[in-house]
């Protein structure tokens, strides 16, 4: 079976889990209804699933290539990136001014989701894309915005992502691509480099470039660093792709999954490009659209994730092996408990991926008005990222366990699943990064917005509990626990926090967990499926937060005990 | 840098953590002595780092690869192969009367896993001929034996077994492979068999596959099945490779890992075989086996996880990213607290999965002769095989992590680990088959196996007090909880007792390894390394049980409300 979108699970969740009625009131989007609401996430629903999944496995098995100098994409990716562009997809977010639809990003989530989930690779040129509009919106000339916005939106011209260099990852202050003033307005950029998503292709008539680089007189760090636009083609006097600007990808990256995503090298040897902001204000520029690309990239998680299981559950359905505990005859190893553990515990960390990411997206777009609501979206942002890419990855591994020795043969197309998965947790800032986020600059307030949600979950669960009265009592005491483990975390000197970073993470999500299928479970009036499975989640997943909030609040002492030495011993 | 093998960490545990000493007493080894043992394990170790570990990669990106019916090999295996088979290394479990080296389970498992930590892909070649030896000196007749072991272990010959059909995996007797009598003492075997691990190759004079069939008057189920020796060539009147036999190979599988691994579709049409064992008993003769290949897969796992642990190592010391928080002058990623927590991670897991394996191998060598021994052994085997394939995976996984973006790229080495230790959790029985096998046949006898290893950690627990008081404390009371929790366990119908397993079998390796980590802390009086490290598991990772255990605890129920329907909800 293939993919099918999960439309009516985001309406679910917007009507009953996160505050999305409050988004329809809001002035921001006045012009929205639940109604178009509606149609949009079944249009995009129809096209993830009928358009986009069917190029999902010709991706993988046909690898984009360099030939010539340029990047031939895989079987298909063309024709179903302009479909995702004809739809208005790619300027969802985009300003109506601007000829984009001026979608909440609560929505926009929504839906790429689906496309991630129908065909990872191919969603991330889009993805590029849109985060490129957005830094242009924000920070780019009018000029440039009208040069380029309308035909990045169309899909006639694309965008890229420039940061990383090979000495200058995680640390992008460290990096030297050069920047030069030509004295005529525009800049001339030399320099490497690496992991550029989508750097190129033999589609788009443009590939835009936004590349971070350093002018001579930019300091030292991530301080003296500005953002400039380098297009494969300079536009000509009418704005169209013109002369071949100097710039070429150099190579491919052999990659353990999307590879039908083309990871290149890019070369610029004195390119021309535009100022995009103000100069050595770059990392500013980048740091406005780390929000929703993080949330892009959380969402890639959670599309695997259902992806992911709903193979697993289908091949579960129909696999016979031995007799069914439950007497069924000809019933699937679904019917044996460790299977169907696997399976409802799969389900169980998509919901919560996925409520978390909702709800970070609903928060960011109240946030516009409401100053609460974005401190809570930027408290969730590295909870959504880190949590829900590593859940996309394990749902995907598990689904893997569930095909038993089919899950290791690639034609059964689970094991692309977890491969595709594996770089969510990786790019766009590790998930270790978006832990050390979480602690350090999102607890550098003394955890106001963690307080905040912790109010409101203990007041949901207080509520609960004359419906659902022992999971309602499970919730508030992790969510106790929880408030307690925080209030220390919040004392603890910084790099102590970091040691803890990634299990603190990990037991806030867990504890939302907690609270959103509670919310769901209570949507149902206690009884139903998604109560079943609330059910299943607070008894067996929510208790794990005691153990990582133990090892949360340890400090780095015993850690720095071990020298690299140490850890080489044997 | 490539793989060395670990071999002063083998002589550690044997020391001072598993019970090797009683071994080198006892009277099924009277002829072995330490500094024998010592000198095998340094020889070993040098043609696992010197010798196999350099095809590693060369097996991933050059698969074996099926033309014109022969398996052709990746580069230089044939020639690792030789060189394992020249070492005796093939025959080093057999019985010396048969001219192998006789030598105990635990050295031998010591040697399998520096094997596999060099090339994973490689090493199952010989342990599959392993496994046959095995098999065959239990329950072939003299001639078979005398014919086929000499060049089974001069690696002139080679083994292969054949369990597995489309319809039979898990539950092996669905089978659905003919055997009929020719009347001459001989059979034809006719069917077709799935998964077979290195069912041919272009190296060895003959390929031998031991092959599960269904006679005639075989019932349904596993009791009618037969175990058949069945060569690629049938042996002439001198013992030699003569006429091609009824069997070839379909095709390759195309797979996550393990590359250089011809995993095969097996034809057999009326190709003659011979009977190993008596009729109708087959798999009685694969259970004898299936102790000793369980645990040559556990120690895949450990090899898997060594290696990928210094990689990862080796990595976060050279790789230089930001200021190190210790104010260490060009210090690589390894002074990020998060990357250093990860690597102890690495190298506290990959211990306890050493340590477990060990105490099985050394608890089945001591089994010979003590019944409460072979008891342990038989009771650890599910939790070596599970739990130490889970952490081989999930260990390379965290490789993959502490590599960042290069993780994700092939060229670096971490992903091939991933996907090579994927395989280890699902073949030789499911990790959830091993845990249903763990609290089932395992815990039958009202878990006596279970009490005897829990006194035994409750007493030294006590007595290392006076040196580690928090620490041994904290081993006690794990035990205690582990003890209740089984007590729970036993008194459970079998179905609710399969929907804990998973996590039950998890709980108890956790248990395990505060115990072993304690045994080292106290082998170096309580300071030093393996102390340090002994607290970094302790602390953090031992108290993950508590969950665990109440997961384990909590019965069928909640899982099967989940229905299919309900799974697939949205």
């Amino acid at each position: 079976m293939t993919y099918r979108a999960p439309v009516s699970e985001y309406q679910f969740i917007f009507d009953h889990v996160v505050d999305f009625s409050k988004l329809l009131k809001s002035p921001a989007f006045a012009e929205l209804d639940a109604e178009t609401v509606a149609a949009i996430l079944e249009e995009a629903g129809k096209l993830a699933s009928d358009v986009i999944a069917p190029l999902d496995r010709g991706g993988d098995l046909h690898p984009a290539v360099l030939e010539d100098g340029v990047v031939h994409t895989s079987p298909g990716f063309a024709e179903g990136i302009a479909r995702i562009a004809e739809g208005g997809w790619i300027g969802m977010l985009a300003q109506e001014a601007n000829g984009g639809l001026g979608l909440p990003l609560a929505v926009a989530t929504a839906v790429n989701e689906m496309m991630a989930g129908a065909c990872l690779s191919l969603s991330l040129q889009p993805l590029m894309t849109q985060g490129q509009i957005e830094a242009l919106e924000h920070h780019a000339s009018e000029e440039l915005c009208a040069l380029y916005i309308p035909k990045l939106i169309s899909g006639d011209w694309c965008g890229t992502m420039n940061l990383t260099e090979s000495g200058a990852g995680s640390d992008v202050g460290a990096l030297t691509t050069r920047a030069e003033r030509n004295g005529d307005g525009t800049y001339r950029i030399t320099g490497q480099k690496i992991f550029i998503t989508w750097g190129d292709n033999d589609f788009a008539e443009n590939v835009c470039h936004l590349v971070l680089a350093r002018l001579p007189d930019g300091g030292p760090g991530t301080k003296g660093i500005s953002l400039f636009m380098v297009p494969k083609f300079l536009p000509d006097a009418e704005g169209k792709a013109g002369a071949r600007n100097s710039l070429h990808v150099v190579s491919l990256e052999h990659k353990l999954g999307i590879h039908g995503s083309p990871t290149c090298v890019m070369q610029y040897d004195g390119a021309t490009g535009w100022l995009v902001g103000e100069e050595h204000e770059g990392m500013r520029c980048m740091f406005t659209m780390m929000n929703n690309a993080r949330l892009g990239v959380a969402v890639q998680g959670v599309g695997v994730a259902e992806a992911a299981t709903q193979k697993a559950l289908a091949y579960a359905v129909e696999r016979v092996q031995g007799r069914s505990p439950l007497g069924r005859e000809g019933a699937g190893i679904i019917d044996h408990a460790d299977v169907r553990r696997m399976l409802a515990t799969m389900r169980a960390e998509t919901y919560v991926a996925r409520a978390i990411s909702l709800a970070c997206g609903v928060a960011l777009d109240l946030g516009r008005t409401e100053p609460e609501q974005q401190a809570r979206g930027a408290f969730l942002i590295p909870v959504a990222k880190a949590f829900s890419t590593d859940i996309g990855h394990e749902v995907a591994q598990t689904g893997v366990q569930v095909h038993g020795g089919m899950g290791f043969v690639e034609e059964a197309g689970a094991a692309q699943y977890a491969r595709d998965a594996r770089i969510t947790s990786i790019y766009e800032g590790t998930n270790g990064i978006q832990a050390m986020d979480f602690v350090g600059r999102k607890l550098a307030d003394g955890g106001e917005a963690a307080f905040a949600l912790l109010d409101e979950i203990e007041s949901f669960a207080e509520a609960a509990r004359a419906t659902l009265p022992k999971r309602a009592k499970a919730v508030w005491d992790a969510a106790e626990t929880l408030r307690e483990a925080t209030e220390e975390m919040v004392a603890l000197p910084l790099n102590d926090r970091f040691a803890g970073a990634v299990p603190f993470l990990r037991a806030f999500a867990r504890v939302l967990g907690g609270h959103f299928h509670l919310k769901a479970a209570i949507a149902e009036g206690g009884a139903g499926p998604r109560a079943r499975l609330a059910d299943f989640y607070i008894k067996r997943m929510l208790p794990e937060h005691v153990a990582l909030l133990a090892q949360a609040r340890l400090g780095a002492a015993d850690i720095y005990a071990l020298s690299a030495e140490d850890l080489a011993a044997p």
